[in-house]
């Protein structure tokens, strides 16, 4: 108890418990919402109940949305021809950000793992490999992390569309932009150098 | 827009303008909100929208509450004969995590700045001192932060109080618990210093 109410203890324990924060960074953020309790606290509570009520899962791509197809299948300006494969909605994001995609992409929400116990059905493999032959993909871009788990479900993924005619592609991987050497594992730095390119 | 819906985006900008957040952390929260939306996203929303419409200021001495008088000031067992002199909240909750102290405190929401022109009315320091006369207070502690402005302030009520039978008092300066003077400032350190005590 800090002397605030039973109810303000209960917000700030809940808030601590959101990735990244603690007690001291939720008490701040209590404390500041409390100050504009009018105006922002209660328009963040109106926005978490909406979208806690109406956010699902995109049927067709996995992608975390307020309709039952999520913006980006619904775009008839994105290619149908490419898929790219993530492994959960934060990398389909950030793949956004990016702007350099424009076809459609699948989320998997995790990857294969035999420590876990987590098979190809858990993650609705077999439903994107018919996904990918039913609308003519061209290309699979496997966007997966460059952990031993992505890397494992990549290639099972690749191999269940080999002999097909799709297009089975990774990220390149390389220097960061703007990354400099000397802060750089040393993985990455192999890695850019095998895959050096002519300037 | 990141795929998602309009409201998750307005959750994640709301949400990155709270303390300590930005955008990279809002997604994640928000993200991370929406994978439990079912439990732990309605419960912080319904808590918010609890805590906006019920908390208020403790009529006797500011601190935040849902009710009219905070737990503290209507805690019978509390000392009313001393009171903690604060500038805000925030420092009343980490006193009171201290609990070293037992009686009543008086939140000023501010300090005295001259740039600001923040006055004394505009703090309530005449409330604060007909409170203190009017309690049969008998010690003042002022627990204001070592800054300019928090210091301006704590002169002007000890000022204040000059004559009458008030102690008036302030917080120890010194080494930190667990405090490594080779990380200290030079200021602490001549503080400490000066205020040697016998062992």
């Amino acid at each position: 108890m800090e002397g605030g109410g039973d109810d303000i203890q209960a917000l700030i324990t809940l808030m601590a418990r959101l990735p990244g924060l603690g007690p001291r960074s939720a008490r701040r953020i209590v404390l500041s919402l409390i100050r504009r309790r009018d105006t922002q606290m209660v328009q963040l509570a109106q926005l978490l109940d909406r979208v806690a009520v109406n956010s699902r899962e995109c049927l067709s791509c996995g992608n975390v949305t307020d309709r039952d197809i999520c913006p980006i299948c619904a775009d008839p300006a994105r290619a149908t021809g490419e898929i790219c494969v993530v492994e959960d909605v934060a990398d389909l994001w950030a793949l956004e950000r990016g702007r350099a995609f424009r076809g459609r992409y699948h989320v998997l929400g995790g990857t294969l793992s035999a420590l876990d116990e987590i098979g190809p059905e858990d993650l609705g493999i077999p439903r994107l490999i018919s996904r990918i032959h039913e609308d003519g993909v061209t290309e699979v871009i496997l966007a997966l992390n460059a952990t031993v788990d992505g890397q494992t479900t990549a290639h099972y993924i690749a191999d269940a569309l080999e002999g097909s005619e799709v297009a089975v592609t990774g990220l390149a991987q390389g220097v960061p932009i703007g990354g400099e050497l000397d802060y750089l594992d040393d993985g990455t730095i192999s890695a850019a150098l095998r895959a050096r390119r002519r300037l």
